[in-house]
């Protein structure tokens, strides 16, 4: 499969493409990195991106921000940086791959636990997960040609357990590995509309 | 209470009203009707209505809007209809409200079933009503001063069954009672940071 990977130097991103591409071809895409630099908050640069890359089997996005701050100070302006980035971000690139995907091909995107398990700051970005979760489940239903989607939902990841953990208390680590394997099932699996959660 | 309905002349606005006025002062906020109008998609136009009603015990949001489509004809600027309503509309009623909300109060909000059961053309308003649901369940936990925030999630009401029943194929309608009951709870019961779901 011809694989593009939005994200291909994050945290997760770096591991799901050692895993794929094993036995798969993968094209690294970055803000700043990786084989093809691309700003998700623009549609017009995720469109560009496209058409560098042509048709593909499999786009994974594992990128995207949203402001991190307690609600006692967030403020408008603070939503719009994860709608723009992690939220529809991630919609903009199944918005426009829609005529990239191949038949039976599939797109993965990532949210996370604080959809559902709030920690001290992350209104924002809970808003987001819980956007583009329901996204995934709604998007899926109207795919075409046997187009699937899927949204990874993980835990903190234990890569980022030392620097984030005090930030997430009681939150138990998931291994990195059960996170790999949620993209892996996701891409060469059957399912569509789920949110894997690896909590 | 002093109690504070957005969208106070919708289907369900007007039902919650009913039940609530028989034993609160009721305030009735709606876009071109009720007692002070109010345009949503403005913060500016929020924080207008908070300083004619001045404090108060409970702001319940029944009202906003978001695109209805086919998923293969939805592009960018339909999802921020939503986004500008339904979704940062109830989201910045509850900013501009934390300090005109009193101890203990309550604010809430709405979404419903598309978020996690969508229809054909859905896409649009269930990422929505995921972000509210999901901003609900964050905010609530970082509420001051024993402000309480919680979300009614009601599947298809009965008093929209005869028109829109046919776009909700195999969708049980629930009754306005069980509905309006889940503000009642909301408003004068003790949780937080619940999706109170009537389906």
């Amino acid at each position: 499969m011809k694989i593009v990977i939005v994200g291909a130097t994050g945290t997760i991103g770096a591991k799901v493409t050692a895993e794929l591409e094993k036995r798969h071809e993968i094209i690294k895409v970055g803000s700043s990195s990786g084989d093809i630099q691309m700003d998700m908050t623009s549609y017009e640069s995720i469109e560009k991106m496209y058409k560098r890359v042509g048709k593909v089997d499999a786009v994974i996005v594992a990128a995207g921000s949203a402001t991190m701050k307690p609600f006692s100070e967030l403020e408008e302006e603070d939503f719009y940086v994860g709608i723009k980035s992690k939220m529809m971000g991630q919609v903009n690139v199944v918005l426009a791959g829609r005529e990239y995907i191949n038949d039976n091909g599939s797109f993965t995107l990532t949210t996370g636990i604080l959809s559902e398990d709030p920690i001290k700051g992350s209104v924002g970005l809970g808003l987001v997960n819980g956007a583009v979760n329901s996204f995934g489940i709604s998007a899926a239903a109207e795919m075409k040609r046997g187009v699937r989607l899927n949204v990874v939902s993980p835990g903190l990841v234990e890569d980022s357990a030392a620097e984030l953990g005090s930030y997430f208390p009681g939150h138990n680590p998931v291994t990195m590995d059960k996170v790999v394997n949620a993209y892996v099932k996701s891409v060469e699996g059957i399912r569509t509309g789920e949110i894997i959660k690896v909590y």
